[in-house]
């Protein structure tokens, strides 16, 4: 692709351009300095605050391993949700070049690209690793790469935050009448499933969440894992933390790509930017599961949190209507229903395996059944 | 450190003289044009054959992400197993600086650091992700700097071939009395506490290992995953295959640095180094997940083989046993001791959680108990 095709403000001379300029104001002479070694300059956009806990940590280490690695010939910085565009602009941004580079979660992205949830995590689902086998060995990739193209934007992942918990409950859930009427925030096709079991979804954003809780406005809610939860303050308003995460087994953090920046860099600096998204996939879900055990721990030994399962009963009746919920929705378009095919084969394979590998060794490793 | 503290043939002044005369040989002109963009050639030994399915093709995937991320300013030549040191000279190889950087695994080092052999794996251990939360946030690596230190190496995780299965029987394993003057290939603390259940543990290399199972030289054999183990051709000789991999459920690949030329390293090129190793610990066991996943597919409906699964008394027993045989081990010196320490901490934070979220998930997924 040649720079007459780029886009303004994505081409390397632009970019040079922007670095002068952005420098010109206070260090002119370093700036000419810079622009003989040609650096390049992006800007990341991300759904998160500043370092927060998990994916914000992963996409700031993203940008400083991508400094270390090109010894200053690429920069990135990071502006969190907010500073350039909201935390929900990220995909725009990054499709109209407004940002050369996006982190973020797909899941956001439904209103724009349905099949986005599936890069995310779908109820009953895959587990992190098997995830990641799914994009890179199973034909995810092709499929992401097929459902952004209009956008102009590529995806990878970068980061995950690991198997979510079942969410925090004001009261027990014995059996399937405990869910009628049940007020629980859980967005997204968790939340359909358990509608059609006569709770109602409730839609706040996550700075409202605990108040919610406190005041009984709603009854429960989900957000992520121990680590992030525990932050949250949830144990203060609520006493049962609910296991497993039957509606988000996965926590894939998305990097998005304008294309044109992405094709128009050099070929070891495209390397570098993709092998440190990829290096952040192994490094970040072993942080959260440290992270989330710790804190586990804590709400347990600390803070009189009770771990509760799910009854069997009620994960049978899950399991059955996660089914239906996922069947309709594949039959929506024809892409929805490729990916959807092509999840539900990986997950034929890769089930039987982790079943007979982790699942058994989890049971032999502690003698119970 | 200065060039002058560098052993021979590893400062960058003496990489670029290895290039030239590598070079010069045949192509006399393009290596003094390489000479001018001072191109550091590494060597890498690997206790592999050349791209084995897993640890080998992680091996050459490192070099390759290397030679890109650098723009070809680094460029690290493999050698296979017996190429340039046999597969068990990679330690020795990288100590004297006979080659800069090594592939291979921690556990076949257990004679010149017998603590090693937590770097792989330990009977009940950690599973992967755990192993890699270990390292990273647990204070694993500070631990395996100071093992590998005498030595003038640097160690890091570098690719992962996931849980292993339980191995290859010949007869079922109804009962402890099965084990008793059972002729078994498993080698390190997995074999040492099947010798205490009464079996015996033999030592052969893995091309002996398809003829002793096939002629009865030997009752069963573990080796590691269904990809590699199919390969091999066990399914074969003997139709019992059994779960879970109780001796070694993890397989942590090992780069080890010759410390004197990693030191040396510009800071860009020694973090492109790294980082191509840390996105193998996710790249890597996604692939092994998925090969394994396929493989043990074909094993069962096409090959004939029959999963099994240990009783649970002599899981029990199995598991008493480890106990017992991890603790001579810790009492034989401090650093031992404060390794094991280390480990079991890890697992005792990391554990509850693993419980919690990927377990109990997987039985929610599949609706068994």
């Amino acid at each position: 692709m040649s720079d007459t095709e780029m886009k303004p403000g994505l081409s390397r001379r632009s970019a040079l351009g922007m670095a002068a300029a952005a420098a010109g104001s206070v260090l002119a002479a370093p700036a000419l300095a810079q622009e003989d070694q040609a650096t390049i300059e992006w800007k990341m956009v991300t759904s998160w605050p500043k370092n927060l806990p998990g994916p914000g940590v992963t996409a700031q280490r993203i940008c400083d391993q991508i400094g270390v690695m090109s010894q200053g010939r690429m920069r990135v910085s990071l502006y969190a949700a907010g500073e350039l565009v909201p935390a929900l602009g990220v995909f725009d941004a990054v499709s109209s070049a407004t940002a050369h580079m996006g982190h973020t979660a797909s899941f956001f992205w439904q209103g724009k690209a349905p099949a986005a949830v599936f890069y995310t995590a779908i109820p009953f689902g895959l587990l992190p690793l098997e995830h990641v086998a799914w994009i890179e060995q199973g034909g995810g990739q092709a499929l992401w790469d097929e459902l952004y193209a209009p956008f102009n934007i590529k995806a990878v992942m970068a980061g995950n935050t690991g198997v979510q918990m079942g969410g925090w409950f004001n009261r027990e859930i014995n059996g399937l009448e405990d869910l009628k009427g049940l007020k629980i925030r859980m967005p997204g096709l968790g939340g359909e499933v358990l509608r059609r079991l006569g709770a109602t979804p409730v839609t706040l954003p996550p700075g409202e969440l605990y108040q919610a809780l406190q005041t009984g406005v709603i009854d429960a809610t989900e957000f992520l894992g121990p680590w992030s939860d525990r932050a949250m303050g949830f144990h203060k308003a609520t006493n049962f933390y609910y296991a497993p995460g039957f509606h988000e087994p996965n926590g894939t953090g998305e990097a998005l790509f304008n294309k044109t920046a992405l094709d128009g860099l050099p070929e070891d600096l495209r390397a570098i930017v993709l092998e440190a998204c990829q290096a952040e996939n192994g490094r970040s879900l072993a942080e959260s599961e440290w992270e989330n055990a710790g804190s586990l721990a804590t709400l347990q030994e600390e803070d009189g949190v009770v771990v509760k399962f799910y009854p069997d009963d009620v994960l049978s009746e899950l399991r059955r209507i996660s089914v239906e919920v996922l069947d309709e929705f594949a039959a929506r378009d024809d892409l929805s229903g490729r990916i959807h095919a092509s999840y539900e084969a990986a997950k034929a394979r890769l089930a039987p395996w982790s079943n007979v590998s982790v699942r058994r060794f989890l049971r032999a490793r502690d003698g119970s059944i």
